[in-house]
C-alpha cells in the first residue's frame, strides 16, 4: 500500500465527493477535528499526529491504477474520474502544535478548503490524529505516574499493526517516554533505543548462568539481564555471581529485569540480593503488562524499581482503546453549520481556543470562541498549511517532547490524578453561544 | 516504511541475534505461537493473519541503507553486519489455516529454523497474527449476535493506523462480515464495499430534503439515506416523500440509516413511518458505536433492524484491546525447552493439535500433544512453508470466509454465547504431560 494512497478512506467519502462534483458544490468549507467527551479514565489529552497529517495532505493523490480500479466499480462518471485524477489538497490548515495539552470540546485542527477536498480527507485525518493523540495521552499518564523513573515503550508486538507500533513509539516519546524497543521507530524519528533479552535466549542455553555469561560476553554496551526465566531469586544470585566474575569487564551489568510475578515483592527481594552481593549499582527494571495504575501503585508502595518497560497497555491504550472524536462541518459557503440531533449537537462556525493561566502558571480556563471573536488568552490554533503547502515545519522531536513536558507542567493540579478529575477547564464564549441560538432558530 | 523491513522489530531481537552469531548458536530451533489465556469476554478465537506472515517470512531482509544505519549504532561487529546483509528466512512453518476456530493453550503456528532466524522473526510475526486473530474473533462474535442480518465494517477511522484498518477489514470479512467501508481493503482483498452518506452532506445543503434529493439524483446505484442529522422522525418523513417523488427513478432508496439515539426505539419509529408511507421495501440500517452486545440486545428486543454498521468496537476490539499471546522457544538443538517461572510456565517441544467431533458435528475435544505422538482426531497444524518458500497458497478470501463459517458451525453450543462459557475443550495429551515431568526434573 502506498503510504499516501487516496484509497485509504471510507467509501462514502468517494460517493459524496462524486455528488459534490456533479452538483457543483465546491464552495469553501470549514471542518474541525476534536474530541467530544472524555471517558472517566482521561482528564486531559495530548494533541499528536499533526506531522503525519500535514504529510498526508501534501501528498494525497490517486495513482492512475487507482483511478482505473475506481472506474471498474462503475460508480463514477468520466467527468468525476477526471476530477479525481487531478485531485490534490489545496486548502488551509490551522492546528495546535503537537504535544499541546487539550480537552474535550476543543478543536485541535481546522481545515478550510473546497467542500470536496475538505470532506474527502476526513477518514485518514481522523485515523492519524485519533491514534497518536490516544497514545500520547496514555503515555503522559504513565509519565505522571512514574515521576522521574525511566520509561521504555515495549509495545511493538501487540500494537495493532506496523503503523500503530511506529506511531505509538513516536507519540509515547513526545509525551515523556525515554526510549522505545521499536527499531523502525528509532530509525525514522531518532528515538533512543532500549532492549533487554528474551526468555528464549536463556532457554536456548544449557544453564541460566551460561546464558547470562554468554550474553554479557557478546554485547558491546552495558546490558540488562533477565532473571525470571526459572526462579527470580536464583536468577538474581547468578547475576551477582556474574558481576563478581566480571569486575574487569568493559561491559557492565546495568540492570536486571523482572517480567513476571508480584513485581513489587519481587523487586524488594531482588534489590536485597543485589545489595547484599555488592551490586548496589545494578538497577531494577520491571515489565509485563504494566500500565500507569500499576506504576503508581508500585512506586507508592515503595518498591525499589528504577525503570519500567510498558508494552501492550501503552500501544493499544488498553483501558480506553478509542476516544470519541469527530471531524465536523463547521461552515459552508460562508454560513455556519451544525448538527442538531437530540443526541449529538455540535458548536458551529470557525472556532479558536484561548488559554488563560493562573498565578501558579497552571491553566485556569480555556475559552472556545468564534475564530474572529476577541477573547483574552493564548490562542492555541495557528496556521500550519496554506494552499496545500506547509507553512509550519515541525521542530525536531526532542523539541516537541520538551514542549509537551512544559505543557504538562501547566495541567491543573486536580487533573494530574490518574482518577477521574472534576469538570474540564473548558468554557464556551458568549459569541459562540449566541451563534448557536441563531442557528437553532432555523428550520431544516 | 518498506512493508517488509527487517527493522520493524524489537531491538533485543537484533542484540540477541548478534550474540547468537558471535556464539555460533545456529542449531535448529522450534518456536510456536499461541494464546495463553482468554479473557472472560472471549470463548474462542479465529486464527487469522497467516497470509501476511508468510509474505513477511518470504520477503523480510535488510536493505543496504538499513545495514548502514545499524552500523552507525556501533552495536554490531562487521561480521554480524555481514550476516545481517545476507539475512533471509529459510525455515519451515506449520500452521492452522486462516479462519480456523481455536482456543487458549493451542499452537496456531510453528516455526522451525536456525535459532537466529526463528528468533528474529518473532516481533513482526506476533504483531501480524495477534491483531488479525483479535479482530476476526471479535467479528465472529458480532456475526453470532447478528444471525443473518447484514454486517458492515465501518471502523477505518478509529482503527489504530492504516495497517490496522486494512487488516481489520480483511479479518472481519473472513469471520462473517458482509462488507467494508474501507476502499483500500476492498481494492487489496476484493471485499464488497458499503457506505451511506455523512451528516456533513446534509448540513452542506440549505434543507434536509434538498440534500437527500441531491444525493439520490447524483448516485448511480441504490442508496442508503441518513435520517438523524436534525430529527429522526422528520428525516424519515422526508425519505418517504422522496420515495414517492421518485417512483420512476432508476436509483432506489435501499435503506435509511440511524446513527444516534436509542437505536431500538428509533428503529421501531422509523419502521412505522416507512411502512405507513408505503415504503415497506426500505431497510433500516443502524450504526454508532455498536458492538456485539448491542446487536444481540437490539435483535432480542425485536427491533426491526436489517443491517448494522460496526465501527470502532470492531477495529479496536474495544472491550479486549489485546490478547495474551506468545511466541515461545519449544525446542533447540534437538532438546525440548520450557519456561518455568512460577507465573508463566509453558508446554515444551514440537506440538500438534488434534480435534475430535461429537455426533452433532460440533467439537468434542481438542488434544494438544507432542507432534509425533499418535492421537486420534483431525490435525490442525499442517505445513505451509518449506525452506523459506510457501508450500501453501491461500485460497481466495471468499473461500477462507467459507471455511471460517464452517468452523463456527462446529463451535460447542455452550461456547456460542457472548457471555463467558465453561472451560475450553482443550486437553493436554499424556505424552506432553510426561515430557513436562521430565523437564521439570532438570536443574538450571
Amino acid at each position: 500500500m502506498e503510504p499516501q494512497t487516496a484509497l485509504l478512506t471510507d467509501w462514502y467519502q468517494l460517493t459524496m465527493m462524486s455528488s459534490y462534483y456533479e452538483l457543483g458544490m465546491e464552495d469553501t468549507a470549514v471542518f474541525e477535528f476534536g474530541f467530544r467527551r472524555l471517558p472517566s479514565e482521561r482528564n486531559f489529552l495530548i494533541a499528536c499526529g499533526l506531522e503525519q497529517v500535514l504529510d498526508y495532505l501534501e501528498h494525497v493523490h490517486f495513482t492512475e491504477s487507482e483511478i482505473e480500479w475506481l472506474a471498474a466499480t462503475q460508480r463514477f462518471s468520466n467527468a468525476v474520474l477526471d476530477r479525481l485524477r487531478k485531485f490534490r489538497f489545496t486548502g488551509q490548515v490551522y492546528a495546535m502544535p503537537e504535544g499541546t495539552l487539550c480537552f474535550a470540546d476543543e478543536p485541535l485542527l481546522r481545515v478550510t478548503a473546497s467542500l470536496p477536498e475538505a470532506q474527502f480527507v476526513e477518514s485518514r485525518l481522523v485515523n492519524l490524529l485519533h491514534y497518536q493523540t490516544l497514545i500520547a495521552s496514555k503515555a503522559a499518564r504513565c509519565r505522571l505516574a512514574a515521576g522521574s523513573k525511566a520509561l521504555g515503550d515495549f509495545g511493538m508486538r501487540r500494537a495493532h499493526g506496523a503503523e500503530a507500533a511506529v506511531y505509538a513509539a513516536r507519540a509515547a516519546y513526545i509525551a515523556g517516554f525515554d526510549s522505545t524497543s521499536n527499531v523502525e521507530a528509532a530509525r525514522q524519528f531518532g528515538i533512543p533505543l532500549s532492549g533487554t533479552m528474551g526468555h528464549s535466549f536463556i532457554e536456548a542455553h544449557i544453564s541460566e548462568i551460561d546464558a547470562l555469561r554468554a550474553f554479557v560476553r557478546t554485547q558491546v554496551v552495558d546490558v540488562t539481564l533477565l532473571v525470571d526465566t526459572y526462579d527470580i531469586q536464583g536468577g538474581t544470585e547468578r547475576v551477582v555471581q556474574l558481576a563478581r566474575e566480571s569486575t574487569n569487564s568493559p561491559i557492565k551489568i546495568a540492570a536486571v529485569r523482572i517480567d513476571s510475578g508480584n513485581l513489587g515483592e519481587e523487586a524488594h527481594k531482588v534489590r536485597r540480593i543485589l545489595d547484599r552481593g555488592g551490586c548496589a549499582d545494578i538497577n531494577v527494571f520491571v515489565s509485563g503488562g504494566i500500565d500507569e495504575y500499576q506504576i503508581a501503585a508500585l512506586l507508592r508502595s515503595g518498591a525499589p524499581i528504577d525503570a519500567f518497560g510498558v508494552g501492550t497497555p501503552l500501544t493499544t491504550s488498553s483501558d480506553v482503546a478509542a476516544l470519541d472524536c469527530a471531524y465536523k462541518l463547521q461552515q459552508y459557503a460562508g454560513l455556519p453549520r451544525k448538527k442538531n440531533s437530540l443526541w449529538k449537537s455540535t458548536w458551529p462556525g470557525r472556532r479558536q481556543v484561548h488559554r488563560g493561566y493562573g498565578d501558579d502558571g497552571r491553566i485556569a480556563m480555556d475559552v472556545v470562541s468564534c475564530a474572529d471573536e476577541v477573547v483574552e488568552g493564548k490562542q492555541l490554533l495557528s496556521p500550519v498549511m496554506q494552499n496545500g503547502q506547509r507553512s509550519f515545519h515541525s521542530p525536531p522531536l526532542a523539541q516537541v517532547r520538551h514542549h509537551c513536558h512544559e505543557e504538562i507542567v501547566t495541567l491543573p493540579i486536580a487533573l494530574c490524578s490518574l482518577d477521574s478529575g472534576p469538570r474540564s477547564p473548558v468554557k464556551i464564549s458568549h459569541g459562540l453561544h449566541q451563534l448557536v441560538g441563531e442557528l437553532d432558530a432555523v428550520k431544516h
